[in-house]
């Protein structure tokens, strides 16, 4: 049976590295559009939420995360192991350098760039198939433009961004409060 | 080879009938969890986009599509032949009165009520079988507020709900425009 | 000199009581139309900041706020003499009933019900002089919708309501990041 | 009596020319914190309804209305002489180069920039006094961020930045939709 997206987000292993919420990782996965023989690289993996994801779907393929953090990497793993996503390995090491000797990818997803994003950017480019998806989700201003104008001057992407802000609503007695999630911006390229 | 969600807005045969846009049918469907050999009910289905997707993912089940407008079930049908979603039949007609007689669902769909929501999801929670996902998705105060408040009475429901706000971000000129889409509440009822 | 609206959240005595934030003060307190002379009763006042607010803006009329916890009264007086705003008056005590007696209004804010709503605006509608600002803000489903629903049943005022959602922008090292507030819902009804 | 913010945006005269919602101009007005006798330069002045209301809060100061084209210039004076403005003088022409010669500033509010963004923020610079405010509201992702990326170079501001996203309720038949308005970023300098 193949995966249905969107894993609640409280059967993830946490620690105290941020993760990808629920309805975030949905659309960008959806975005991502991955196929179930395609290879996935995420850099800057976190908690693996979305790598875990990104592998059950893509059961005959695999995915690689990459994540600075030995924590995190750990987290990835446990992760994996907890949702049976063998196809699914974390390299720990900081992204652009430890992306060298990496496959041929499908999709490149973008989390985490420790600075170096329009290095990363470029990068994944070359790793990238054509036809193949490059999703980058910022939580920063910078990470947002750098990535738009990025995109603007390498000119073989085709584009297509937005911004999600999802408020959950929580039971507070019998009344429902609402409560923001942070927004996050999805900038989603298509490699001509 | 299984569906992958998010078919752009732009594929879906449109008329005047207001469409869901991309992420927000994303999000509806990866919260119905719908299953490939699911039964899905979509009540007010309007252009059918929803109830595509459904049928793609349900490739071994069915969908049955609810419209009051003839246009709507015109486009619904047309949107079924373009996808080649043969599982997927319309039917023209209002609920409740409509859903006399279908079988019972894994997932049902309420996207519009015309005025009779209550009744629909009693009507609904019915044909529902256990494990069951009501999905309701609320443009008006009045849609969400009755929804939350009469799942708090049936009490047979574990209830989820959370608004996503998108923002789409448009090229104009060298700059990137933030276009707001309206609000929308989505609420996900599982039946105990 | 006249009031500046808009005092920095964090020139206000907090205690654990939460308080509202600066952008939403604004936009409520410029809503209410407060004047120089008017008399403004201020339910469920928290900590005090619109009150004292409202208070420097109406500085020849004066200011009633209401609040059932000691805590909160306490807090709305330390900050009623921190911004030197004499003509504010804290009562302790639970709408509606401590209502009784109060003057007759030019503006009456409603932060908090303390689950008695319809109760606190039936009697707000009894002390608000024809053209006076009755302004609920609410942070619950259930308070948006039962005010929408009685200001249709009492027809006696013309509503205006919105849904407000900050995102403060925080630095982060050269970045800035996105932080979303919780969104806040301001239902505007002018007597006729 | 002093001028109360917040003027309904259906008594402005409006062309063509996109104006400043209700909302956006309440808290781009209270952020600029404008005093009674204060000098405010408004560039990229569309309709002048900014202006207008910043005209009425600093009576006894004056307010220059900078916008490039003729039909805003028009639309300013029509707006200027219908809420009896007579502080605020419009000026025809595109900045910076039209801000030679403009007296020394109190507050300088950035609408529009046609291009030259960072131009106008270093002569806005030039203009402000000493604690005086420069406020920037943004429709783009990139005068967002070159905004914030100036502010970190010059170093002589206090930035704070916020998202403001409004969300109007109307009434539908006995229901009340959601609508949304486009967010728009505010970014409020004082400067040291």
């Amino acid at each position: 049976m193949s995966h249905r997206l969107g894993i609640p987000d409280d059967q993830f292993i946490r620690g105290d590295i941020p993760m990808t919420k629920q309805e975030v990782r949905i659309l960008t996965l959806a975005k991502a559009n991955i196929g179930i023989a395609d290879t996935v690289i995420d850099i800057g993996a976190g908690t693996g939420s979305l790598s875990v994801e990104a592998a059950l779907l893509a059961k005959e393929g695999r995915v690689i995360a990459i994540e600075r953090e030995p924590e995190g990497v750990d987290l990835i793993k446990a992760n994996a192991a907890k949702f049976a996503a063998d196809n699914l390995t974390a390299i720990l090491g900081a992204a652009p350098k430890v992306m060298d000797g990496l496959p041929q990818a499908d999709v490149v997803l973008v989390g985490g760039s420790g600075g170096k994003l329009v290095d990363i950017l470029a990068c994944a480019n070359k790793l990238l198939k054509a036809g193949g998806r490059l999703i980058v989700t910022a939580v920063t201003v910078e990470t947002l433009s750098a990535t738009l104008s990025h995109m603007q001057q390498v000119s073989e992407f085709s584009v297509e961004a937005c911004c999600i802000q999802v408020t959950r609503i929580h039971p507070a007695g019998s009344s429902h409060m609402f409560k923001a999630l942070n927004p996050i911006y999805i900038i989603a390229c298509t490699k001509r």
